[in-house]
């Protein structure tokens, strides 16, 4: 260690032992030995690429060991004799610099660390966002209404030159090269936005949270440890890191709505069969939609201006609905977020809907979107099921038992809930949690979490209706959505509303 | 700001109102104002993405004021009450979060910070390095040789799919969609190495510094605020970043074997011609190579079992000689390191040559490459060379004012020049400085580095030689790099000897 220069205090007894004693334990990747260096205590603090962890708790119970790295330099500044800061530039194995500062305090057990900050060479992409990522990857046609946007496109629409991955490496190793793009990709691209790369998304698109255990769950930003949402996770996390300012997804069952909520986002899903999917790796087609997500409401807009048919769609009001049993479904830090954005909002009436029959709704829908998941993927997976993650085979292994008059059943459900839906909504806009929770933590139990929000997510699917979800926040300060659904054919009108409502 | 739990001592008066002028000044960007707050004297540290800044003359020399971001979370820990660190979560403008952490002190002139460690969100690809990456871009063909390595492709060769940039984005803009790869690009994936992506290249391949004025500098993280090395500047980075295990550029006068010593890596350029070109956008045909970074012998040495041609090199020796005449032109700390290796090896021959027309040889060898290069690029150029940065425009305005009789006088100096270094060479290893210095720091004048470090690049060309350079270190711990070169067709005996030495 060299010590610093001028009127420098000496370096403390001890602590040149007890940071040896950290290297090595780092060095192991002992995690058992690292915590004892941990200060115990809600105000210690580790932060790192994946964010800033607050209270000793928290830090043993998600602080990784650090990768394989040599130290090239070590700076000691000692404060006090029971206190200095040890700073250590670091040569990682795998390539690159990194830096770790840490706080050391004596205390009766010995030398702690009461304050860390490592740095770590970033990767050359983030693999668990991208899967191929360019300055531009195609450049948009210049002069476009959507010139200086970039586009993270979800890995299930085509690209010319590159295969459709689908968020599962087997289905990818197949796949061809695409020859043309998919109809939203080549729409934006000669709008003049820039395709800035191809994200990552759930496996096959199934899924509400993003959790691909092939390329690993994306970050969310505005939530660290907590999940990004699903299935459009890659975009959803590029638009939220700034990596692009357009995320292009798809929504069967809230697949651009749940990330929006979780990270912050404004999203979109349209109208069914509004935007052509063509060139789109199909989910299950009577639910399957093009959407969207950005960092701003006009943006959203600017985007449906580009993609939506230019015909007028059936006229509507502003009105917003808010529909208590809808509301109660929530858990109360997000009800809550949406009671009070309501309130700052004109025109928003309570009214009761009799709602008994929607968990057989939610159940119909599930069962058809199946039904037709695998009778679009079984072909291909059925000597495959093996390739694919726990969660998403548990899905498309229950879908194949699926007989053929269970699908039936469900498909008259599903059309009874959409005209029921369609008369409740009528000209008006119905405001909804877009997800009942938070993003949930990193690690816990999400079945129950799907199913309560496929109760809310299901809602405009089965309506073939459009939605848009605008960020909120908790008292707690983590990002949550309140949706504004209306008629099919409304997605302007909507995209409108929310630019005014900011 | 919140106080740390526990018998916490209270916030010292005054750190706030410094830490709220300090957050003022980072608003504005107001760097005469963010230098008050750097504590005088050569302790003080300050690390952020760029690297770590030691001692407060460097730091008001390099820091940059922190990009448009804003406060999520304040922490604060005092050590004694003239001590505090501050931790802050930071949210940024342009998406996702970083972290600054900071050791303030009180002094007679007010509150300074000691040290401060930050971190950015990384970008989607650091466009400096890279043009379009993935994972992979390209997936490699099963179970070859090369089979778990990857390569950053210097944008100066064909890769199916996409255009060849060039390092120039008119040139970019106008090229074709390549329709297949390079020999060496297929070739490396045909050994079953992933194609990770195309890597920057200075521009138009004219340059040995990899200072590209479009798309920024490429970091050298062996030697922070210090140029990478050119014209394979970014799969030099790459490599250097565990981006890539293998950096695929080109060699006309040193633009893989600069950015190799200048980063600590291992490069080769192999036998002019012993590689075919074909796919590889020209600068010099007489002088253009095929050439590689890795960051270890072994590996340097497979890839060239892989594209090397299977003939077998004439005889040669292992036999090492040191010429102090061109030992001489590297600077102390280099000729240092040199000599220390060659000490360190067996079989070394000091050799006194008489090299009275090294000077007239390395100017007949800039001029027939500046004629050469106006030959391949003029004609695109002549009405665009506003498009180019000031240096290569300069090289290109000058290349376009030698007439042919003068072209033709150098090409006959530089074929009397292969003459007499293949003969001076004979069957033996010449050893070099593969650069007369060490990477010059960004900003400095690179002009007079230019035609020292020529005086030793130009002779592997100038004879048409394959020429290894290995990774040694100053005293001072920066990288420098020690050059075998050897007959035409003996690459793959100094890829084995360096191999062997390790």
């Amino acid at each position: 260690m060299t010590a610093p220069s001028g009127p420098a205090l000496p370096v403390p007894d001890g602590l040149v032992e007890a940071f040896r004693d950290y290297e090595r334990a780092a060095a192991e990747g002992d995690t058992t030995a690292l915590a004892r260096f941990v200060a115990p205590g809600s105000s210690t603090l580790a932060g790192d690429p994946h964010g800033l962890l607050v209270g000793s708790d928290a830090i043993t119970a998600y602080a990784a060991a650090p990768p394989p790295r040599r130290l090239v330099q070590t700076h000691v500044q000692v404060t006090d004799p029971d206190h200095a800061l040890v700073v250590a530039l670091t040569e990682h194995e795998s390539g690159g610099r990194g830096q770790q500062t840490q706080l050391w305090a004596r205390t009766a057990d010995g030398w702690v660390i009461t304050a860390a900050h490592t740095s770590e060479p970033p990767p050359a992409l983030d693999s668990r966002i991208w899967r191929v990522v360019g300055d531009p990857l195609v450049p948009g046609t210049p002069g476009g209404p959507l010139s200086g946007e970039s586009v993270a496109v979800k890995d299930v629409y085509a690209v010319a030159g590159h295969p459709v991955g689908g968020g599962n490496p087997a289905w990818e190793a197949g796949a061809p090269v695409e020859r043309g793009d998919a109809k939203a990709v080549l729409g934006l691209v000669e709008a003049g936005a820039d395709l800035r790369g191809i994200a990552r998304a759930d496996e096959l698109g199934w899924s509400l949270f993003g959790a691909n255990p092939h390329f690993g769950t994306p970050p969310n930003p505005r939530a660290p440890y907590r999940v990004p949402g699903g299935s459009s996770s890659g975009p959803a996390s590029a638009v939220s890191l700034g990596h692009a300012t357009i995320g292009l997804g798809t929504d069967t069952a809230g697949s651009v709505r749940v990330p929006a909520a979780y990270q912050g986002l404004y999203g979109v899903r349209t109208t069914h069969g509004a935007i052509g999917t063509h060139g789109v790796l199909a989910l299950a087609p009577s639910f399957d939609s093009v959407g969207w997500l950005t960092r701003d409401a006009d943006l959203l807009a600017l985007v449906g201006d580009v993609l939506l048919p230019d015909t007028a769609g059936p006229a509507g009001t502003s009105e917003l609905v808010l529909v208590p049993e809808l509301l109660a479904l929530a858990e109360p830090d997000v009800r809550d977020a949406v009671e009070s954005w309501a309130a700052a909002q004109g025109l928003v009436v309570r009214e009761t809907w009799s709602l008994g029959e929607l968990d057989e709704w939610r159940r119909a829908f599930s069962t058809w979107q199946a039904w037709e998941a695998w009778t679009v993927r079984g072909p291909w997976l059925r000597e495959r099921l093996h390739l694919l993650g726990p969660d998403v085979r548990a899905r498309f292994e229950h879908a194949a038992t699926i007989d053929e008059r269970t699908a039936e059943r469900a498909q008259g459900v599903v059309q009874t809930a959409r005209t029921r839906l369609r008369e409740l909504v009528g000209d008006r806009v119905l405001v909804l949690p877009t997800t009942p929770s938070v993003a949930p933590l990193l690690g816990s139990d999400l079945g129950p979490v799907r199913g309560a929000t496929l109760l809310l997510t299901c809602l405009a699917p089965l309506g073939g209706l459009p939605a848009v979800s605008l960020p909120l926040r908790t008292a707690a300060g983590l990002p949550c959505g309140v949706s504004l659904t209306a008629a099919p054919g409304r997605d302007r009108d909507l995209l409108a509303l929310a630019a005014s409502l900011g």
